[in-house]
């Protein structure tokens, strides 16, 4: 099917900025507290909210295949598992409605009122239930740099690595959205001397992670696989996501079975999920993969994406800095090749499942996504624009994630990934 | 409010089997599949299956605060939500109703065809929705054992242990009711030379993991903590709990993440899920913990429980070998303090989430808790009573777990918890 939605040439009858995330010919999904108290899944064109709820009640989405309360929920979990033939009739649906060429709502007052509002007029919901979230490890970069700070530099990299797109299990229960403020954790971290008790208290070492995340539609069975070169076909969409990481936590209890109080405390998510349909004309090639992986993870064709991200921190009442910019296209392994891993062993993967890919480091230190890395564990501050220093992340500060794609002719936008940082709460 | 349903003096008017895991006093929840195909929510006594569903539409549960649709759900998610007091309200209930002094329902023969079903003639299903599992790694003598024979016997119990309940997270998507088959799963294991290639194909050194599972209510918003003492409460009830094990895949991908698909292709629980209400005779002295750990984790009283496990390989068509016992008090954590810790940075604990305790290994040889343990590595193959040997789990073998507790008035059991090994599915 055609993804008429793409079309880089259509205009809206909504207003939207030069440079906005959300042109029309991104669409994206989420959910939305409206002015008047109702939870509704949504779209957003410009600085506008649609609901989707609404449009579908009002007869717009006729002819498709939908039934009658699908987006009159307050998750995404049913609308993703009807999978990707009918994200595409919605998201081509929604590029006609709203074209400019097409008057029938835009000439409709009162259609307009029940299903039109500005973004400043609603509140963004937790997207998807997520069941089950993944997290990989995904940039070389990355794993070599924290391999050179948590254990050897010589052998910063592990010998699985290159062969094994290396992932583990996160705590979905934390995973909150963008705007919503976190508390610093407490925890217990190395003993100051060795076989004493361990300092315990506020983590000294708060840290963002650059990540991006990709939502899942349901796939297999217990005991089924996907293969890598039908993987991206189970893939519904991409936010960005804030993988909160207390490093002094995190140090002392991961080994050997991983981080977790470390990590578990908050993840924070954009609320819009842009569709990997949207990001289709941002596809570049794979990075190169040597030595040569399994055969159950070999692809053909582009499963790369040139996402930029960027990564900020504002103090309070202060302007923000910019501390890192990445790209999305410097994971080691793609998405596909993760989904295709991740379900070798027969795991079963549901609707609304989120995989994250880990910190995604460039190649130059200004690249990197994460204070550990960019300050290297501390010993080389960053100067902010307020003429303040950070090793990590203080008090007060929020930290903002921006993520987009863009080319001659569009650009694709995630929107903001913004968490503050509260004071830990005290015992 | 008194545990009434635990007077081990009661006897019911329906038949239990001497030695039967379910007198009157157990009183577990699950969720069955009727003779009438509908789905509902029940507990047992003796081989019967009683729908708790109906009881409650034919008021059986009046001037108790329920909903009207509590017990007719396809999990317990919400009723666990709704708290101890009600649990305890719904078992003494259920205790008086099923009392051979209580003629109500003994002597109404359509209210009894309506809620009482044998055994036979239901299907038990998966009792909750698991939100996040989350897998501690309680027992000091399996942490031990581990540690030799995966990193070095000297240093086999790494620093962090004596001061933190380790954990890490798990899948939630592949925990599986009693009686699911699983195929053998496949994955890279380590190459054969240094700096080959990885291997590839089913897993050479399938093994269980006797654990035990407890399930949680919902109880802290994101950044409030459970308090050790208080924790307890926010423990519904327990379930036997296979944790499945591909050894050669986790020895390969376990560094420095974790477990991934060495564990996450299916996990095995025991579908009736016993309260710790129900548990409460059979509480005894809390391990010696040396050093002592942090103030957040110390708690006065008894928060161990004896409850006896066993482990059981029964090859295709023969009879049946109990390879190992072991005990729920030899864990060195207790829940509490794993539920403590869990929470003690903020992280989120909500209703149906799982924690399992970890292998529970025990201070003689054959108490250990996994196959990997018990035969060292395959070093000490395991007699069978067929004649057979094994070292790790064969195909077509089906693994059984059992356990119970029991003093001089009562046992109080949780079934069977067993699954049979395909043979791997084809690539």
């Amino acid at each position: 099917m055609e993804i008429t939605a793409n079309n880089p040439n259509r205009k809206s009858w909504l207003k939207v900025e030069e440079n906005s995330d959300f042109p029309i010919q991104n669409i994206p999904f989420g959910v939305f507290l409206t002015r008047d108290d109702i939870i509704t899944i949504g779209t957003r064109i410009g600085d506008y909210a649609i609901d989707l709820g609404a449009l579908h009640q009002l007869g717009y989405f006729d002819g498709i295949p939908l039934t009658d309360d699908i987006f009159l929920q307050d998750t995404l979990n049913d609308f993703i598992a009807d999978g990707r033939k009918t994200w595409r009739l919605v998201r081509n649906r929604i590029a006609d409605i709203f074209d400019v060429k097409n008057g029938k709502l835009r000439d409709n007052a009162e259609h307009k009122h029940k299903i039109i509002f500005r973004m400043d007029e609603v509140e963004m919901l937790l997207p998807v239930q997520v069941g089950d979230y993944t997290d990989f490890y995904a940039s070389k970069e990355h794993a070599t740099n924290v391999g050179s700070l948590f254990r050897d530099p010589k052998n910063a990299l592990l010998p699985n690595w290159l062969h094994i797109p290396i992932g583990y299990h996160g705590r979905s229960s934390s995973i909150i959205p963008s705007g919503t403020p976190i508390h610093r954790p407490v925890g217990q971290s190395r003993p100051t001397e060795e076989g004493g008790a361990p300092n315990f208290g506020p983590s000294k070492l708060l840290d963002f992670e650059l990540e991006m995340a990709f939502i899942t539609t349901v796939s297999n069975d217990l005991g089924d696989r996907i293969s890598v070169e039908e993987a991206e076909e189970y893939i519904f969409g991409l936010v960005l996501f804030n993988d909160w990481s207390a490093r002094d936590i995190q140090a002392w209890e991961y080994q050997p079975l991983g981080p977790f109080l470390g990590k578990n405390f908050a993840s924070t998510i954009s609320p819009w999920i842009v569709t990997l349909d949207a990001l289709e004309p941002f596809r570049v090639d794979n990075p190169k993969q040597e030595p040569t992986p399994l055969p159950y993870l070999q692809h053909k064709g582009k499963h790369s994406f040139d996402i930029n991200l960027q990564m900020a921190i504002q103090p309070e009442d202060k302007e923000e800095t910019v501390v890192c910019n990445s790209n999305f296209k410097y994971m080691y392994w793609t998405m596909a090749q993760q989904l295709a891993h991740h379900t070798v062993n027969g795991c079963p993967v549901e609707a609304g499942d989120m995989m994250g890919s880990g910190t995604i480091s460039g190649p130059t230190q200004d690249s990197f996504g994460s204070m550990l890395e960019l300050t290297w564990r501390g010993q080389k501050p960053l100067k902010m624009n307020d003429g303040s220093e950070r090793k990590f992340i203080e008090d007060n500060d929020t930290v903002i994630m921006r993520g987009y794609c863009s080319n001659d002719k569009i650009r694709i936008g995630f929107g903001e990934c913004s968490g503050k940082v509260l004071p830990a709460k005290p015992m």
